[in-house]
C-alpha cells in the first residue's frame, strides 16, 4: 500500500493540511500522537482571525468539527507515532512501533515538545508534583506553594495563571531578571502572590511519595533549599524533528523550509512550529500547512516534480 | 504625527495583522477599500480551519467580531484608498485621494482584483449585463441568457453558480477546452444549462441601454455574434501593486516576499495574494498576515533593523 501522502503531526499545521488533501481526494494517512497538539494546552486563544473568546480545547473541538466533514477521505492513526522515516524506492517509509507505511511525499508538522530541565528529580517526580503544563494541572495546586523553573514567557505565563490557583508562587530564573512581554512582566510584578528569584539555578527536586523540596544555587554559588508542593518547568521548546535526519536543520533542530514550506529534500514538506519559521502561532501553522498541502497536490499532480 | 505602522488593505491579511498589532498596542492606521476584500465575494468557504459551512459575507463577520475587541486599539478608514507611497525621512508616506499618512513600518495586503478584458463595450456596459462577479450579480440573471468570458477555475465557479439561476450560460475560452481543477471541468461538463465553446476569442460587447449581443472570433478567425442578457468576465486576477514601485516584483506585478513576508525593502512587509506566494487561500492570507504582524512588532521593539 502506497500512500500519496502521509501526513505526520496533528495540530493545526496537520489539520489544516488535512481539510486541502482531504477535499482535492489525495490519498494520506495522519499519524499523530493526538488530535489538536500544542493548541489543547493552550489557556486562552484569543488571536486566531475569527475565533476569540474561547481556549485551546474548545478550538480544537472547532477543529474535529470541520474534520467530520471529510473524516471518510483520510485514515487517521491516533496516539501512533512516528519513530523514523527512511528514504524508500517509490518515495519514503515511515516507522512507528506498530509497523511501516510508505508514501510518494511527507508533511513533516510534529509540532514541539517542551525542553527538559535536566536535573536529578526531574523524572522520578513527574506527574507527582513535576509537570510540564500549567494549564492542564494548575487546578490541581489549590491553596498549595509552588515554584516555576524559568524566566521566559512561558514561565510567566505559567505563573500568572497558577497565581489563580496556588497560594504562594516563586519564579526561579538563571537570569538576572524576567526576559520577555513587558506585559506579562508587569502582570507578574503586580502579583502579590508571585516571588522573583534571578540568578537562581534550580539543581535538583527532592521528595517521598510526592515532591517535598526544590534545591537551587543563588547567585553566590551557595546551595538553597525550599519547601514545595510542585514545581512547573518552564524552559521553552524544542522541535519534534528527530525522526527524520536526511533534511536541512538549523542549529536548534528546526527544519529549514522555504516560503512554499519546501525542505531540502524534494517530496518532503514541513509546517508549523516544527519549522525555521520563527513565529510560533496557531494562525501562522494553520496558513503553513494549507500552504504545504496545496504545494503537495500540485506536485502529486505533476507527477513529482 | 507618525505611525508605527500603516497596514494596507483590509482582507484576511490585512485584519490578521490588526489582531496581532492592536494586542501589542502597537499605533496603526489600516487603509482600505472595504474590510474583507475578496472574501466578501465567496461563495462558500470551506477550507479555513475551523470554519464549515458558511459564505465569504459570514466569514467576514466573524472577522468583524473579533476585531471589535480590539477596535479602540486602532484607527480604520474605510474607503479611503492608497494612490501612492513613498519613502520618506522617517520611514513612508501614503498619500491617499485624502491626505497623505506618515509611519515606520508599512505591511502591504493589499490583495487582487480582477482583470479585465480590454475589449470595446467592457467598460461601457459595465454595471448594464457586463460585471465581474457571479456571486454578487447572478441572481439577478435568473432565466436569462448568459456568457462568461475565461476557461479556468473561476470561469467555471462562475458558470456553476449561475446554473442555479440562468437558462443558459455559454463558457468562451480561447483555448480548446476548459482547464483546470479536474472537478470543475466535470461538473460543467454534466451541467446540461453549460455550454463550453472553445477557441472563441471574444471580440466586442454590444447593447443598447443593456447589453444585447457578444461577438468573438471562432477557430477560423471568423467573427460570430450571439445574443446575451449578460457577460460575466473571469479571466483572472491581478495582484494591486502598482501604488508601491520601490520594492521588488515579479513578471505579474506580485510583490516578492521571503518566507518572513519581508519585501526587497527594510520596513516594507507584504503578505496575502498581492505577493508572489502562488497559493491564494484564506487561510495562507491569515497565516502570512499574522506572520508579518509579529516580525514588524520585533522590528519596531529593535528601533527599526
Amino acid at each position: 500500500m502506497l500512500y500519496d501522502c502521509l501526513v505526520i503531526g496533528g495540530g493545526p499545521a496537520g489539520l489544516a493540511a488535512t481539510v486541502y488533501l482531504a477535499r482535492q481526494k489525495i490519498k494520506f494517512l495522519m499519524l499523530t500522537g493526538d488530535v489538536g497538539g500544542q493548541t489543547l494546552w493552550s489557556s486562552d486563544v484569543e488571536n486566531y482571525l475569527g475565533f476569540h473568546l474561547l481556549n485551546g480545547q474548545q478550538l480544537v473541538e472547532q477543529f474535529r468539527a470541520h474534520l467530520k466533514d471529510y473524516r471518510k477521505d483520510f485514515e487517521l492513526k491516533e496516539g501512533e507515532r512516528v519513530e523514523r522515516i527512511l528514504r524508500s524506492r517509490e518515495g519514503f517509509e515511515a516507522k512507528t512501533s506498530l509497523g511501516s507505511y510508505w508514501a510518494k511525499t511527507i508533511l513533516v508538522a510534529t509540532g514541539t515538545k517542551h525542553r527538559e530541565l535536566g536535573v536529578p528529580g526531574e523524572k522520578e517526580f513527574y506527574g507527582k508534583g513535576v509537570t510540564y503544563c500549567a494549564t492542564c494541572d494548575a487546578p490541581v495546586f489549590r491553596d498549595k506553594t509552588v515554584h516555576v523553573v524559568g524566566g521566559g514567557n512561558s514561565a510567566m505565563d505559567a505563573a500568572i495563571f497558577l497565581a489563580k490557583y496556588a497560594k504562594q508562587i516563586t519564579i526561579l530564573t538563571t537570569n538576572p531578571d524576567l526576559m520577555g512581554d513587558a506585559g506579562l512582566i508587569g502582570r507578574c510584578k503586580a502579583e502579590h502572590k508571585i516571588r522573583i528569584l534571578g540568578q537562581a539555578r534550580t539543581r535538583r527536586i527532592l521528595g517521598g511519595e510526592f515532591v517535598n523540596d526544590i534545591v537551587y544555587a543563588d547567585a553566590h554559588g551557595e546551595e538553597r533549599t525550599e519547601p514545595t508542593q510542585g514545581v512547573f518547568i518552564e524552559v521553552g521548546v524544542a522541535p519534534v524533528s528527530g525522526f527524520i535526519d536526511f533534511v536541512a536543520k538549523n542549529a536548534n533542530g528546526e527544519i529549514v523550509v522555504d516560503k512554499h514550506c519546501a525542505t531540502s529534500v524534494p517530496g518532503v514538506w514541513s509546517a508549523g512550529d516544527v519549522t525555521d519559521v520563527g513565529q510560533k502561532q496557531i494562525a501562522v501553522a494553520v496558513g503553513e500547512g494549507s500552504k504545504a498541502a496545496l504545494e503537495i497536490i500540485q506536485y502529486l499532480q505533476r507527477g513529482g516534480r
